[in-house]
């Protein structure tokens, strides 16, 4: 059997190039005693696969040049010499990046092909489902009837926050860079409100005009993705005691200045604010929940996949690009099977 | 029964000034029915009370002019027309700025006075002691072996969370500005490190130095009063999860343009930190609790009231002067009776 997989074959500087890459293929023997073959049927790209590509210190190491990328994948099982696995069995990894793999048994994770479409599980279903879940239930105590701000809304993670706090009986306001996103997000993610924040000079000025706009005082929880101007924002629009979940701070990753955003940290005092950081690894013991929680809304036709899909291993690169230029709605899925 | 109060007679512009206050004695007649004649022993003065003195929107209403002024106070029930109370009780009230007032028995709380110093129930066992009790116990889930940073540590409230942190097993190192203040904490405090936060160029390369002076890795608990740079330096050495009860940001109170440290908010989600704002009244249920506990210490002889004393109703804005230039340390307390 033979693979294709995209290999990373010298370290990027700026924005990744064609030239960074390069598509190969490779032959795959049958596994070996305690091994399993899989066929990857989808694999994800993320933002967080750009920090893999450089050598700098992390808590994660970097890819290896002129091997495979990693990321997460699901697929099917093909051939096993484990006896946990059988061929057909549907399996989560973090060998993406490539059509085919043999791998040791604990590599793989099983995954119930009766309840959900595949690729659900790199999305709602997955770790960036479990992260709107934690952040929310968990770490932002959410309750019914909260006003919710979420910014990257129209994101992986983002559109699956304002569909929980919806199903949850809250009401949200969703922020997204251009017309395209703030339609998506009215459209078909449904949210209460919806801002461009490209089109706002002011964000906290906007954010007030949507909160007044749905008949609320103020927010209850911030579901914070971006930072900056957005979390200065929502501490301003903040209601007495409410919980920010800070999940990630995009606008302040790639700047050689830390935005001077927010100046207004004196309201966690005034208003007895909790702010909390968190990574989705600490919450791993909420999964059992979540998928169940998922499979029923699912099943109740409350939640969707937001994802833009791109077809077949030679356009994965695609799927990268589109990611970094904000062309992406939803998770950012590739095709392999 | 004759009484001195210091009156507001204008509204200050910036710093306040003698003419904007009067010494006026006034006459008190004897408690009506339900009323109780009260001399005081001591007050308080602190920061808040410059805010009170403008009429700018607030949570709380600002003075009245030409009437005293109002403050924590502890004193001794003279005369009483109310069964609840009699003569001797010691009594704690927010008519401060007055030697004796007649009021109505509900604006009146008893005090043991067999336990502890009177003045101690405006320090270490008032609203001062529980707010860094509140702070550290409740907010920041304080634990033994804890690594607690607390700024502002040489003021009334920071010096007992600099206390309680060592009393609960917490290693603990105080920040203050100036060598007098620095010995003040090494001496009579007794923290584990002292930073004086004027001579150091870089506080986080202080705090740095510091933690590793004492053998920690970083810092589990801040306990924040001055914001800005302090928080900067606070997340910059944070252990993972480490927790951030956010009690004051005073270097951001009197500036018109706010700082732009903290610059490095993403260490809340890298290290998965909680920064929690809280103010006193929602946390007075600790009461009991707090009280038996400072009661125990104090016979342990584990607490010590650190405290600068004003001597008489006419040196009361002396105190006030020092608290805005630096000078006090501890608790700021007029001694009335």
């Amino acid at each position: 059997m033979q693979s294709r997989e995209m290999q990373l074959k010298r370290r990027p500087v700026g924005m990744p190039v064609a030239e960074d890459f390069a598509l190969v293929t490779a032959d795959l023997p049958p596994p070996s005693p305690g091994e399993v073959q899989v066929r990857n049927l989808w694999m994800a790209v993320d933002p967080a696969m750009r920090g893999r590509m450089s050598d700098a210190k992390s808590y994660v190491p970097p890819f290896a040049l002129d091997a495979a990328m990693e990321g997460p994948a699901i697929g099917e099982v093909v051939a096993s010499a484990d006896p946990e696995f059988a061929p057909g069995d549907l399996v989560f990894s973090r060998l993406g990046w490539r059509e085919a793999f043999n791998a040791p048994a604990r590599a793989l994770r099983h995954r119930d092909r009766t309840r959900l479409p595949p690729q659900a599980y790199l999305g709602f279903a997955g770790s960036t489902g479990l992260t709107a879940y934690a952040g929310l239930l968990r770490i932002a105590q959410l309750r019914e009837g909260d006003v919710v701000f979420v910014s990257a809304a129209s994101g992986a993670v983002g559109s699956i926050a304002c569909q929980i706090a919806r199903i949850k009986g809250c009401k949200v306001i969703g922020s997204a860079g251009g017309p395209r996103k703030k339609a998506f997000l009215e459209e078909v993610i449904g949210v209460d409100a919806a801002i461009d924040y490209k089109a706002e000079p002011n964000l906290t000025k906007a954010l007030a005009r949507e909160v007044k706009a749905i008949g609320a005082s103020g927010i209850d929880v911030n579901f914070e993705n971006v930072g900056g101007d957005h979390l200065q924002a929502a501490l301003a629009l903040a209601n007495p005691r409410a919980r920010f979940a800070i999940c990630g701070m995009i606008s302040q990753y790639n700047v050689t200045e830390p935005s001077s955003a927010p100046r207004n940290l004196t309201m966690l005092m005034t208003k007895s604010i909790r702010m909390e950081g968190y990574i989705v690894l600490d919450h791993m013991d909420l999964e059992p929940q979540f998928l169940a929680d998922m499979i029923a809304w699912h099943d109740a036709y409350l939640i969707r996949q937001a994802e833009t899909v791109h077809e077949g291993i030679e356009r994965s690169l695609d799927a990268l690009w589109g990611l970094f230029s904000g062309d992406n709605l939803g998770r950012t899925l590739v095709r392999l099977g």
